[in-house]
């Protein structure tokens, strides 16, 4: 009798955990995600600031998994899971599993403040991406059309909040935007002017890299004209900038790239979790007291033997995928299931140009040959090879041009909404932001 | 003293008629769109289908006049034309002129019965490109979730109003990515079952093109899997599908190709217009009565020496643009303006691989010639030498493997406008389509 799998979440953990049991006899799987598509996260940010346009990083899951004929893909939400019953319970129907896996990944955290949500969009789904793309394009083009000085300075203004690599790399992207790329396309504005602040509340950024490497990444980043302000957390955010304790900075556009939590599945089944909402998982990854559920990549805290859990990065997911797939299979053969032992790939972060810095276990690098180091890596994880051939390509061309391929706004019309009346339409909101 | 000109309109016309006074001196050009990117029209459909992305068509405006230092680019809306005084009304200020150029182009029309929108949408911008790709891959993710053959039935029905060169780009691009690229995608479903029908008013479909071409084309359809009824008004659009007199079709994604109406400048300013709002041009694209004041492109009426008056297309636009722009040289010098002459580029229209009618004065052909007579013209004229390789290479890629490479669902999140509290969130919205 076939074993049926499902898979909740088409990302890194997803997929891989779905390759590994595709074809497999007498396994049938199920993928479901509220998607349609696989996000290459890691270069989210490249939409962001228009460097790549959304189908570099985004691969339709059915041709992911169109050649395994045993895996069927759902779009679709998974509202519940009845775990004493093992049926997930989906908007479209309830589906029996004999296995289930979790991976449905995190969302941002605005530590108890969600109405700041609205000022300072993350970056975890395409369409915050294209929504930190427009906010930063209109915001050059409002400077270009206004004649009030104060306004233009803060139209200019861009603070982004969290000095990890996400936040480091959006505001590389802004510093170098600004200094090279559309430095010949205004008129009214120079877009040198353009002021750049990282607020990190730590006393450094790069927190989870060696302190040497991080300063060597802070003052890149100054060299691009990014602010670097660390030890200040951020007390408030508005329509107009963020409040730092007794300090203000006046903004256009502030974007989130702080804090994560896990997305709720855990607590609603009662399970342990962590302080963002991870799920505990087990040396196998499934969850202590149901067997046959397992948890992989951001929503899983796993820390056995190690001295802190693993972090949300894609390496981690990626491992963790294969391992459940290994262990369902193992334990449909009536084998022992396996530990799993993550294989440290390192981390890296990337400022701009020729510049980045990483590390992997003892080896520490940066600048020029740590750039090539990072395109490499994610030109080879990238989900397919028609994505690599055409990324490679976007980069090639921004490189010898700065060019900076992808810089639409697309205005969102939703004039096929049923509430248009209720909701006044985009076109007055655009032109005053 | 420098002469001002403003062109409204980054399009065929104003983008063309922005280069030829590129760089001139006593020259300032001042172009103004509600949209900071030029949009490559003719190949809407493609992003609509999934076959591109948004990217591939379009052009940032800053990019396309960067090396003419006398342009200046606002992304604004024109709200008010003063003629009397020479003035510009725009959102973000007044701005005068001693030349106008209008180039607003068209938008869809109805008929007088707008509420059919909302359940129809229209392909002239390329959000609602985005919103038709949305629809019709939603449409196969429901008909694979859904296990009511009724329901599956609808879901799998494509009605398209209009049988021009777009009703019949879309219908084909549906009917081929139906019976071949989507084919080994679905497990529940045969995407082969797909309906698709283009509704036509008119005795016969492509009726600017000769009989025996749009004969041609219908029997090319026909073996995609189009089902073609002419002399088949509809009467009424709504959720579930169209009426046409008597008779009905259920369908989930309904398509508007039908007509089209000129944006209201014309009536505003108190000027002649014709049937659908096009504003009547003098010999040198001038309008009557103010002669500093030039229409170009869709939104201009001109049948000077015609037997009709010309069509909405881009290469008329393109003539138009440059022609108005060398008149106002020639005016500048003291010179007599020409009358406009076009040089008739022909038509084509394509259905699927290799399959496409050309028709250039007296030239008529078909099949595949006709197809790579279409892929040449289109790539010779899109924005720029980039967008020309990486559509090539698009194409190159969905032909060898009829990937249809950009097939990606990306919700309309709107998390970050104020009024969300008053609209219901989208993914409620999504599920239940």
């Amino acid at each position: 009798m076939k074993k049926r799998v499902v898979i909740i979440g088409g990302g890194f953990t997803g997929i891989n955990a779905a390759r590994i049991l595709g074809n497999k006899k007498d396994i049938d799987v199920t993928l479901i995600d509220r998607k349609n598509y696989h996000l290459f996260q890691p270069l989210l940010y490249q939409v962001a600031m228009s460097a790549l346009g959304e189908g570099d990083i985004a691969a339709p899951l059915r041709n992911m998994v169109a050649n395994f004929h045993n895996i069927t893909v759902f779009k679709g939400i998974a509202e519940q899971i009845d775990a004493e019953n093992r049926i997930v319970k989906t908007d479209f129907g309830d589906i029996p599993y004999d296995y289930l896996i979790l991976a449905c990944g995190v969302k941002h955290h605005y530590f108890g403040n969600n109405q700041w949500e609205e000022f300072a969009p993350g970056l975890k789904t395409l369409a915050q991406a294209k929504e930190i793309r427009r906010r930063v394009l209109e915001a050059y083009e409002a400077a270009e059309r206004t004649n009030d000085p104060v306004e233009r300075k803060k139209l200019l203004t861009f603070v982004i909040v969290g000095g990890g690599p996400t936040g480091v790399e959006l505001a590389g992207s802004i510093g170098e935007m600004s200094r090279y790329t559309l430095s010949k396309l205004y008129r009214q504005i120079d877009p040198k002017l353009t002021r750049i602040f990282i607020v990190e509340a730590a006393p450094r950024i790069l927190g989870s890299f060696d302190p040497e490497l991080a300063s060597k990444a802070t003052r890149s980043l100054e060299k691009l004209g990014v602010q670097v302000w660390t030890s200040s957390m951020v007390s408030d955010v508005d329509a107009n900038g963020v409040q730092i304790g007794n300090e203000r900075i006046e903004a256009a556009t502030v974007l989130w790239a702080a804090g994560v939590t896990a997305i709720d599945t855990g607590k609603e089944m009662g399970l342990e979790t962590d302080r963002i909402g991870r799920i505990i998982v087990e040396e196998d990854l499934s969850v202590p007291g149901y067997p046959d559920v397992f948890v992989g990549g951001d929503q899983a805290h796993f820390s056995h033997g190690l001295q802190n859990p693993l972090p949300g990065l894609a390496p981690v997911a990626l491992q963790q995928g294969r391992a459940i797939a290994r262990n369902i299979l193992l334990d449909i053969q009536g084998k022992a299931r396996k530990v799993f032992h993550y294989t440290d790939k390192g981390q890296m972060a990337t400022i701009g140009r020729n510049k980045a810095i990483v590390q992997i276990g003892n080896i520490r690098f940066d600048g020029a040959p740590a750039w090539f180091t990072w395109l490499l890596v994610h030109i080879y994880y990238l989900a397919t090879f028609k994505h690599r051939i055409f990324v490679l390509m976007q980069w090639g061309w921004s490189y010898f041009t700065f060019g900076y391929g992808a810089r639409l706004i697309v205005n969102r019309e939703w004039r096929f909404y049923p509430d248009a009346a209720a909701c006044p339409p985009n076109s007055e909101k655009e032109t005053k932001k």
